[in-house]
């Protein structure tokens, strides 16, 4: 379902479980992998040998900290990412898509790719403005899912016009609405649509949507947090279609 | 539920929303507030001069980055935390607990006590070592949720032998577990208990649990991040409950 091609710039990988899974999935495209000195006396060192190649550059400790303050000792750059195949996905009977419409936190981003990942969702839609990219901490977050779940930035509206076209429904997630998730049927093909942190969904955004749910919770002017509202509703569509 | 009571320590909360769900629960327990230069010009001054009135510091930018990276020009030192109410959590009929065997990340906790707040969880239960703090991170990620949930620093396995005795299921949750939450009957009293990022439940804690079982995912050797199996978990209780 995903089809890599080449990047024009390299995305920077950091985190142990986010480094390995790169390799795995993809070991001729990391064209380099920054290290502490004496990594090659590491275990990690030998296991990544069987894996891939890399053109290894040894760098200090604050060469590292510069890409992520928690860096665990090494970085890699690839020059690929997964890519959304929309050929397949017009044609699917089934297909998860999600939509964030101005999600700012690279923790939250990195939790959201790594739930898409474990719940099989097709792309992830986020607007090319106050959004977050896929930076090293979202990738170290996200522990392997940035490898699999094909991030697109695109104009929100107009690619959830053409996705209804394709026979996608749209739906919303917010705080107020009093139907929730647990009374709608899931559509065979559904866009999940999730706003930024605090904000919630724009009017804008809301008035693409077939219909605006919510998640239950105790009465209180608050929500949860976005990548909690990710994980609750690709969980369920996931387990609605599987068991 | 809850019984405030007097800390020895003051509890930092940095976070605008943090800051202002504090003033309305114990605006009396906020000794003071550190604010950058200029802040009684500002409309949350406004806002917090209506809920309490705390001695207020000027302090400057650096003084405040030492307490929390991103501190959103102020800090509050509370001298009080929620406290779990143990006697009414025996004789309830429902109840919900959350223990949490080693949970090291902040962003992880934050996001937990914010779901546990709006899920009516009654406490959550910590091991003393090995476990991350009610850190200014953690406040602030919560963004709220560390004013309304007891968080109780104890020995893991004695008192879940005590809830068992209390009438409280003990279920874990893992990765691997054929059966799976929702093949289970929710128990009118639970303890819900979530491993580590990365290393799960330790063994010990396993044979503490009447049962383990896991969150439906695709099959990969990994597993969704902890405040996503808290998230689903809990919404999952409170709405059976609930609807």
């Amino acid at each position: 379902m995903k089809q890599p091609t080449r990047d024009s710039s390299l995305r920077v990988i950091v985190g142990r479980h986010a480094i390995f899974e790169a390799f795995r999935v993809r070991p001729r495209e990391i064209e380099k992998l920054w290290v502490l000195p004496g990594y090659e006396r590491t275990q990690d060192f030998q296991q990544i040998k069987q894996l891939g190649r890399p053109k290894i550059e040894v760098k200090n400790e604050a060469e590292l900290k510069k890409l992520a303050q928690s860096h665990q000792g090494m970085a890699a750059f690839a020059s690929s990412s997964p890519q959304a195949n929309w050929r397949h996905m017009e044609s699917a009977k089934q297909c998860t898509v999600l939509a964030l419409d101005h999600v700012e936190d690279p923790h939250n981003l990195g939790s959201i790719l790594r739930t898409a990942w474990l719940t099989e969702v097709a792309a992830v839609l986020v607007p090319s403005e106050r959004q977050v990219g896929l930076t090293p901490t979202v990738h170290k977050v996200a522990a392997g899912g940035v490898e699999h779940v094909p991030v697109e930035q695109t104009h929100l509206g107009n690619k959830l016009k053409e996705l209804k076209d394709m026979g996608f429904w749209v739906f919303g997630l917010d705080a107020n609405p009093k139907k929730n998730l647990y009374q709608l049927d899931v559509p065979e093909k559904v866009v999940w649509v999730l706003g930024a942190e605090g904000a919630g969904l724009r009017t804008s955004t809301t008035k693409l949507c077939d219909e605006v749910i919510s998640i239950p919770q105790t009465s209180s002017g608050e929500s949860y947090n976005v990548s909690v509202v990710a994980g609750i509703t690709l969980v369920h569509t996931f387990t609605k279609r599987k068991l």
